[in-house]
C-alpha cells in the first residue's frame, strides 16, 4: 500500500482529547485541579517523571511508563513555588461514553461529568529531589533522547504535547516585543504581555501562542530508482545513517524546503517532491513532515558545515539493515522515528514495482 | 489530475535563490550590499513599496509591482537610523546560467561572481514619508490583505519571504528567555541574546530563528461525496465562505489537527485525512497545509466563539460559483488563495468520478 499507517505514527498517538473549549473556563479548570480521578505528570528540566513496570502477562518485560500522580501527591508543589508551571493537557478519550458525559455535563454545570482530565506540572530541581525521594521507584528520564522512544506509544503522544508547550514556557519567559514580564492563561496555552501598552496586545500575534517548527525530513531516491540517499552528522552513533532533514524556512513551500535542504546538504538536485506522513518531535517542538524527494543529479557534494556524510544506498542494502536486521555495514534510526518509517515505506513502494 | 500544480502556488513562486550559505559570509555582503546592481525592496511597516506599471503589450492594464531600488536609493537610510532592519533575501535565478557564476565566485573570490542579489529593508515612517515624496507614483501597499495579492506571482513569492522574516524582527525584538536586548545575525535570519549568561546561549534554541506557523486548512468531503463544508467568520466579506482552518497546536499532527479543527468549528467528525499542498502565507508568518477531509457525520454545530457560519454546499453550486462565476448566492476566495485552489480540487476530482 502507498500508505503510512496512521497507528505507526509515534509522538502521534495520545490517549487524550485536548477540549480546548475547557482552556477558558477556569472554574471546571480548578474544579478539576482538585478532582480526586485527575492525572497528573511531573515534568523536571522538561523531563518527565516515569517508574518501571514489570509487565504483567508471560512476557514479564520491564517496560517505562509515566507515573500518573493525583492532586494529593502534588498539592504542596501547586501551592508552594513561583517556579512551577502548568499545563491543562485534556481528558482521556473514551471512545463514545465520552461525548455524551461531555454534553451532560454540559448540562448539568455542578454535576461530575465524567471526564478523566491530564495536567503536567513542570518543577524546580529542589521539588523534583524531594519527589524522587518521596517516590521509591520513580525517576526523571534524562537526557530525553533517546530514553523518550521507550514509553508506550500512547504515553508518548502525551509527552509530545506537554513537554512542547512546557519548553516553550521555559524558553519564552520575557514578552519578545517589549522585554517585560508575562502571565500564562488559557490552561498554559497563551501568554500575555504584562506592560499595558505594549504592542503585543493591539491585535493577535503569535508570540502569545506556543511555537511549533516545521522541519522537512525526505527520502531522496536516485533517478536510477533504486538507490535512496542518506547522510550522517558528526554528533550521531557511528554506523547511523538516515534521511536528510532541515527546518522549513518563512516564505517557503514545504517542496521548496525539501529541494533547498538536498541540495545544500548533499549537493543534488531534486525535481518532485511527494508527501508521505507527519511526526510531531517534542525536542522541543518540531513537526516533521516526511516526503519522498525524486533526485535529478546523483553526484553528492556535502557540505561538511551541515553534515559528516551522505552517501548512496541500494535497495539491497537498506533491507538487508531494516528488515533482516544485519547491522554491519550500518544502520537507521529505530521504528520510532519518521526516517523509519520513510525509509521503510520506500523500500515497500520498490517491492511493488 | 489528483496533482495541484505548483505553478498556482502564489506566494510559493519566487524569482530568488536564498543562497543561505552566503549569509555568514560577511564580507560577500557586504560587497553586495554596496553593488550597483543590487536590488533592494522597502518595508514601511511591514507594507511593501509599490509602483503602478503602466502595461506594455496590447492589454495595456496597470500593473501593481514591487519597486526596486538601488544602493544609491536607499544609501541615506542603511546608514542613518536604528530603526532600520536590512534582510538578505537571495540572489536572482538564472536558470543554468546561475550554477556556474556562483562555483566560478568561489574559485575567484576577489572577482565577480554576476549574482544579482536581493536585500529587504524595513525604515521608519518618518524615513517612509521621504521615500514617498522623492519617489513619485511610488506607495507602501497597505493595508496589506487583500492589496498584496495584486503583485505579480513571482514578487508575491519575495514578499511572502521578506514579511514574514521582517514581521518576525518586529514582533521578536527582546530575548524571550531573559527579556534582554538582541543582536540580528546571518543575514536577517539568527537573533543572538546580547546578554552573557542567558541560558538561550546555551545549545541550539529555536529563540534564536524565525518563527514558521503551521496551519491546517481542509476541504471537508461530505459522506455522500457530493457536498463540501465552507464556513465564514464574522470579520470576513458578506456572502464569503471559504475552507475551516485553524493552527497545528505542539505535539500534534498534520491528520490530528484537522480532525480537531474541523469538529471544534463544525462539530462534525472526520476520519480519513489527506494532503494535496501547501502554502506559505505571509500574515505574518504562515505554512497552510492544504488537506482533503473526508467526513464521517453531517450534521453541524457552529462554535459562535470561532466562526460565524458553517454550511454543506453542493458541488453544482460550487461549480456554479468557481466556474461559471455565478456569484449571487455566495463567493469563495480568490485564485491566489490554497482555499481556492483546494475547493477546485475537490470539484476536478468529483469531475473524474
Ligand atoms: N501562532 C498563532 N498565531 C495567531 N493566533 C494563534 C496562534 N496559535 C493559535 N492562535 C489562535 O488562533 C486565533 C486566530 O485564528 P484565525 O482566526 O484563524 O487567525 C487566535 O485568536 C488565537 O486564539
Ligand atoms: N527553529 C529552529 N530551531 C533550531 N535550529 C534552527 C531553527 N531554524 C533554523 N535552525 C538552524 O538549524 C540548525 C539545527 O539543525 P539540526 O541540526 O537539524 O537540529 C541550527 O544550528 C540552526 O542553524
Amino acid at each position: 500500500s502507498n500508505d503510512v499507517k496512521e497507528y505507526e505514527n509515534y509522538f502521534g498517538m495520545t490517549l487524550l482529547d485536548r477540549r480546548s473549549d475547557k482552556r477558558t473556563d477556569s472554574k471546571w479548570l480548578s474544579k478539576k485541579q482538585r478532582h480526586p480521578d485527575t492525572v497528573y505528570i511531573l515534568f523536571s528540566n522538561l523531563s518527565p517523571l516515569v517508574t518501571l513496570d514489570r509487565g504483567r502477562g508471560s512476557s514479564q518485560q520491564t517496560e517505562v511508563k509515566l507515573c500518573r500522580l493525583c492532586h494529593k501527591d502534588v498539592e504542596q508543589c501547586l501551592n508552594q513555588t513561583e517556579e512551577c508551571t502548568l499545563i491543562f493537557l485534556g481528558v482521556e478519550l473514551q471512545f463514545g461514553v465520552n461525548l455524551m458525559a461531555a454534553s451532560h455535563g454540559r448540562l448539568l454545570q455542578d454535576e461530575e461529568d465524567g471526564l478523566v482530565a491530564w495536567f503536567a506540572l513542570s518543577i524546580d530541581c529542589a521539588s523534583a529531589e524531594k519527589f524522587k525521594q518521596k517516590h521509591e521507584g520513580c525517576y526523571f528520564l534524562h537526557p530525553p533522547m533517546p530514553a523518550l522512544l521507550q514509553l508506550p506509544e500512547k504515553e508518548a503522544g502525551v509527552i509530545a504535547q506537554a513537554r512542547s508547550v512546557l519548553a516553550w514556557h521555559n524558553y519564552y519567559r520575557f514578552c519578545p516585543t517589549c522585554g517585560s514580564a508575562t502571565r500564562i492563561e488559557e490552561g498554559g496555552y497563551k501568554k500575555t504581555c504584562l506592560k499595558e501598552d505594549c504592542p503585543s496586545l493591539q491585535g493577535v500575534h503569535n508570540t502569545s501562542y506556543p511555537r511549533v517548527d516545521p522541519v522537512v525530513i525526505m527520502q531522496v531516491i536516485h533517478p536510477d530508482g533504486n538507490h535512496c540517499l542518506l547522510g550522517r552528522q558528526k554528533r550521531f552513533p557511528p554506523g547511523m545513517f538516515t534521511c536528510l532533514a532541515g527546518f522549513v524556512e518563512p516564505g517557503e513551500t514545504i517542496n521548496d524546503a525539501v529541494r533547498r535542504e538536498v541540495e545544500e546538504e548533499a549537493g543534488v538536485k531534486v525535481s518532485h517532491v511527494q508527501y508521505v506522513s507527519c511526526q510531531p518531535w517534542p525536542m522541543p517542538s518540531s513537526l516533521m513532515i516526511g516526503c519522498l524527494a525524486f533526485a535529478v543529479s546523483t553526484e553528492i557534494k556535502v557540505d561538511k558545515n551541515e553534515i559528516e556524510d551522505a552517501r548512496w544506498f541500494t535497495r539491497e542494502q537498506v533491507v538487508e539493515v531494516l528488515i533482516k536486521g544485519n547491522q554491519r555495514s550500518f544502520f537507521v534510526p529505530p521504528s520510532q522515528a519518521i526516517a523509519h518509517q520513510l525509509i521503510k515505506h520506500w523500500i515497500g513502494m520498490t517491492a511493488n514495482l
